[in-house]
């Protein structure tokens, strides 16, 4: 990274050597139900709160995210995690047995795409040999968080987002080129590593890995709707977007998707016109993580999903799993997150946006 | 950091060319009062609501760390930043204007020790040239947020601490010698830059530097009383310091000072008798921004000072400046957190504590 710009170019690009993904019984019933580990049909994942759950959730996709890997928590040396709660308790109690150095991160929504540039930044330096980047979400404790408790029954405008049950968990490692760096990484843990978790399980023909991101800044329209978050995050995409083709002098069809977070209906249309304005139109490749989730036909959630579990749910059940088959090349996934808090709200504050871009490529696995 | 260790070393430590703190009017009526670069008389800052207000305390924080530097945000290529709020919006409204790239964290009032330690892997590794580090509190916001109305006028037990209103910011930079890392930092840059904002300005014998740090796991040792919040984060202390003896072969008398954020005179007992029942013996050596803050004699805090505001204040305006004169050589900094929401407490929810430690040394400025 250099002043003036705002990406991180990963000399040796991280590797992603696991995914996984859990999510509830209404996502398991959209369209993208097949891809994911599991779908949970107990809303309160056996827990007394709703709170609770969600952590029994990130839980079970840490758990998930090793045993893919054939890992031990152990073996992982730190973890990037965040939720949508305050002071992000379903993190803190949903890793907490874990026993991993943890770094409690708050993005909203996009906090999938900051755990993902943070772990790869420590995993690319040698600061680290392997760790976790995680967020969840869950429907009943946002609405009660940012809504309204679910037993008042509220009418939802159609802006309105449905707030996804779902955690997504990806183990990145340094590439094992990458020995010598100001970190203390041992070749020898990263060969044995690839050799254990890599290639034979995950990546039948390509290894995903991270080549570079393009960290997000914050960006304030002066919206003041909650009930309208994928516009006010909308702008934070097609700023985190063209400022990733500027750094690194690319167009659209460098890429074989674009994939934003939650923006959901309203919020794509805002993207896809602010980038035709830029000169940039992406939506022949443009996917939105929240569209996707759920069947608008079938099911009554307004403008699509969100929450920060809904784009590292579909990011480990869907996107990886194209990059590995080697049906996209290059994609850069776009987490969008609107700052808000219930206080915030109440007193009349602005909702800004963020967006974290992280460049994903596929490399082949064989003939390195 | 290698596999089984918790510890990270910076071969190149990346150094603290900048620092600012300002507190509030109790705050500058304590004994530190003379460290800070200023006290603010009015508890609103000029705002009409406390979550403003401490947003407003951080923008002026982040300028004044700006200012000292001879730098514009401009220079800076991504910020670590963090409050004890929900969904962390004092940081959200503190640091929007600056147009930075945006990490947002949560490690309650460990957070000064996180943003430092993933600012410094960014700086270290050449993914920044320059970045900040900062975190705030304020007394009235994080009362009403996890405690009580200020208007209620609760009673307080002994073992409550007061929480701080004030921000820490630190600028860092990685090490000129280290050139041709993972990143893509420019050497030129990083000349030029102590050259504007390096030793002659702040660093009159000694630079600080960050040559390593221990970043923290989430102990919990099922306490549960809130009012009780040293208990909660003396043993996550412990945990971490004893970690960072074992990785880097290290005791107590290798540290000038080991100083933790906001345990409070109940939780630094703890921590001392934990410490001796483990064999090492850092009473002589042991500081507690939160007991440093306030007088017990005239200021009526209780068990201390506290939020994440504290340690980064104190961090700024006393420990920073004590290495910059050569008086402390070597300082293990360990903020300390605990996590928990007004809703976790209420569920009936554990406080698990968190600390981050950050190796601060100074070295010599001439004669490198």
């Amino acid at each position: 990274m250099q002043a003036g710009k705002s990406s991180i170019q990963f000399e040796h690009p991280p590797i992603i050597t696991s995914a996984a993904s859990i999510v509830g019984q209404t996502e398991g019933e959209g369209p993208l139900a097949s891809f994911f580990d599991r779908v949970e049909p107990d809303p309160t994942f056996g827990k007394k709160s709703w709170e609770e759950a969600e952590s029994e959730l990130q839980r079970q996709t840490v758990q998930k995210c090793l045993d893919k890997a054939s890992r031990q928590a152990a073996d992982v040396n730190c973890l990037f995690a965040g939720d949508l709660l305050g002071q992000i308790v379903a993190t803190s109690f949903g890793v907490e047995l874990f026993d991993i150095p943890f770094f409690g991160l708050y993005g909203a929504c996009s906090t999938m795409g900051e755990a993902m540039i943070l772990g790869a930044m420590a995993a690319g330096a040698g600061y680290a040999d392997r760790v976790l980047a995680l967020a969840s979400s869950h429907f009943a404790s946002a609405e009660r968080q940012f809504r309204f408790p679910l037993a008042y029954g509220n009418q939802r405008p159609q802006s309105t987002t449905w707030t996804v049950t779902g955690c997504g968990c990806v183990m990145i490692e340094g590439n094992e080129k990458n020995e010598g760096k100001d970190g203390r990484r041992a070749k020898e843990n990263a060969s044995e590593s690839l050799k254990n978790a890599g290639q034979e399980k995950l990546h039948p023909k390509f290894q995903p890995c991270i080549p570079a991101a393009t960290p997000g800044k914050i960006v304030d329209m002066q919206m003041r709707d909650s009930m309208n978050m994928g516009a006010a995050m909308a702008v934070a995409a097609v700023d985190t977007i063209l400022q990733n083709f500027r750094d690194f002098n690319r167009k659209p069809s460098d890429y074989d998707r674009i994939i934003t977070g939650d923006l959901g209906m309203v919020g794509k249309e805002i993207l896809l016109d602010f980038m035709r304005e830029a000169g940039q139109d992406i939506s022949s490749i443009h996917m939105d993580c929240g569209i996707e989730m759920f069947d608008p036909k079938t099911q009554d959630t307004h403008s699509g999903g969100s929450g920060c579990g809904c784009s590292a749910a579909v990011l480990c059940g869907y996107i990886l799993p194209k990059i590995q088959a080697g049906e996209w090349k290059r994609v850069l996934f776009v987490p969008t997150g609107a700052l808000l808090s219930q206080i915030s709200f109440n007193e009349g504050q602005n909702v800004p946006g963020i967006a974290h871009g992280v460049v994903l490529e596929g490399k082949e696995s064989f003939g390195e």
